[in-house]
């Protein structure tokens, strides 16, 4: 990752730290990559916008070939929407409260919108929120295929269309997320295949229920290589436009693939085997646990041990050279989807450090 | 804590979730009892305004007795002055590198501004960054006095001081911040007086420097209750403003003036023992482990066990009424930090969720 030192070098003196880099061509080739990935299988790609929450990356990822773009709320949806993007699937099972039921009519009049949903309390809710007009929302049910998260059961899919289409509400299909693949390597693999028997026994379900699930998506980022079954139709992948160390580890992403990292300036030297960075949980959130640490330095064998809100000890390996005060790192995040949103904006560069712009970071804040 | 569920209940239907729920009354009280305890051991506060990153916050503890405030980087403190805020001290070993050089020495111009250093190499840079006024900038010299993080050993200050002097910096005393006082509660008193000792051997290296230790400031929520030796002009702590959690778990607050909470919605119930909230680490950060969980439902038993950036698993304990799909619950924070900077604004209510205002989080978003 001596590439990440190259591209900062490039931009020393015109960025104050703590910042998040962004290598805009890495970013496209990841968007290229998974393009091609799904076409070779038939899939169509709907990337989750939670990691980026950027309009400008959004824009890259349909110029690519994405059909749509998925979102985790209703306020993330309302951002993209407002910037145009008119296909829209918020994969999350709101309960549309306060503000939420007329937001949510709302964006359905403007928008090609689906909203996820697993019980139907929720079913009824939606309906009640559309007034006259329940059939301008599809709804994709929610299953479990393992996460032990939100969904039902599969085998109950086909209960909720029909409960969706008594409320003159439009159930599409289903959806399922395998948050159980990021467990381990191993487990990129099973995860996958639950999923994929899950999605099997809801589509099942579904036309015993005398509806047709003409979406069947699938997520995520580290079970999304072996997310190729006939049955599924979209992947919803989100952390994969940057990628990180979490995935690195897992085998879903390379080094050269990792797109976004944290300048951080070393502002104190005191204790042996440690200088302190102005990177902490206000930047990178707290992702790790002491045996990987919470960050890691690109190109070196550097680990942040430790965080405080404003400190990151970064833990020196023995006979490694002590970074002088004023030094500038590269530090490469675990789970790169908290960094963002701790960030007004992108400083978004390329491999050389040449270019520099800046990518707002325009849905950070929604989470409503 | 049921008066949490009571300010919550009041504020229903007027509220989309996750909200962060400040309740006025309560955060005065903090307030009042901090200048009071301040007050009687003759100690001047100077809250952390990290906490809550809200120029409205601030001006309640300034009109209660702060003698200004503790900010944790250049853009926060540039956020405050331009509210008013005339007395700052950037407890902070910053570099001033990128854009922070021009803007240390214009908020040196306009504010009463002190900046905290710990090596040689930072007293020139903050010099050099002051250009023909170096008498403008105040400098108070980091200490470690056992939280192993930044600061340097008590018995150098007074070289610290020197080489400040010779720059024309004006070095005015010294801190420290007893980070390793939050382990547990024993360690309370123990990290306070280590922090005495520390800011004892500070004072003395000063004068037999040639200094003069005005300032002799302490950090922290946790420890404060016993930071009251002679030595110690003022105190600055942070968290006290709302509490949370791991205070109380410390014997730092009690139940009664934690401020503040995170209202969020049950969307999801279909595993056993367990349900989904709408609040994960995009709403709470990701503060706590397995054993104490990652946040708690107020009043009940009911706890965080994990989290993903939007769904909150909350673990029913046995025998617990299974909360139904759309009951909203106040969650409160192990960390209250973290919180704070998640959402654009704090919905500001009292006791029995009758007022309703937003105060802007002001400063989200300033990192450097």
């Amino acid at each position: 990752m001596n590439r990440l030192h190259q591209a900062l070098d490039g931009l020393l003196g015109r960025i104050d730290t703590p910042a998040p880099i962004v290598l805009a061509d890495v970013v496209q080739d990841n968007i290229d990559r998974m393009q091609a990935f799904a076409a070779r299988h038939g899939l169509a790609v709907r990337p989750h916008v939670k990691t980026h929450k950027c309009t400008e990356i959004g824009r890259l990822q349909i110029a690519a070939g994405a059909v749509g773009i998925t979102a985790g709320n209703v306020g993330e949806a309302e951002v993209f929407a407002a910037a145009g993007f008119d296909d829209i699937f918020l994969a999350y099972p709101v309960w549309p409260a306060g503000t939420k039921a007329a937001r949510i009519r709302r964006l359905a009049e403007t928008t090609k919108l689906r909203i996820g949903v697993d019980n139907p309390a929720a079913i009824d809710a939606l309906a009640d929120a559309m007034g006259g007009a329940p059939d301008r929302l599809q709804v994709v049910v929610e299953v479990d295929c393992g996460a032990r998260r939100s969904g039902a059961p599969p085998a109950l899919a086909g209960d909720l269309a029909l409960a969706a289409r008594r409320r003159g509400l439009v159930p599409v299909g289903v959806f399922t997320y395998p948050g159980h693949g990021s467990s381990g390597p191993e487990a990129r693999e099973r995860a996958a295949r639950d999923q994929e028997a899950a999605l099997v026994t809801a589509v099942r379900s579904f036309r015993a229920a005398g509806s047709t699930a003409d979406v069947v998506s699938a997520g995520s980022t580290p079970t999304v290589a072996f997310s190729t079954a006939d049955v599924i139709t979209e992947i919803r992948p989100g952390e994969y436009v940057f990628g990180d160390l979490n995935n690195r580890r897992l085998g879903a992403c390379t080094d050269e693939e990792i797109a976004l990292f944290v300048a951080a300036t070393v502002v104190s030297d005191w204790v042996p085997g440690q200088v302190i960075l102005d990177t902490g949980t206000k930047a990178l959130g707290r992702e790790g646990n002491p045996e990987i640490g919470f960050g890691a330095v690109a190109g070196t064998k550097g680990v942040l041990a430790k965080l405080n809100e404003y400190h990151g000890f970064l833990a020196l390996p023995d006979g490694a050279g002590r970074p002088a005060v004023g030094t500038v790192v590269p530090v490469v995040p675990n789970h790169v989807c908290p960094v963002v949103v701790n960030f007004e904006e992108l400083i978004v560069t390329d491999r050389t450090g040449t270019s520099l712009r800046r990518w707002p970071v325009d849905a950070r804040g929604f989470l409503a």
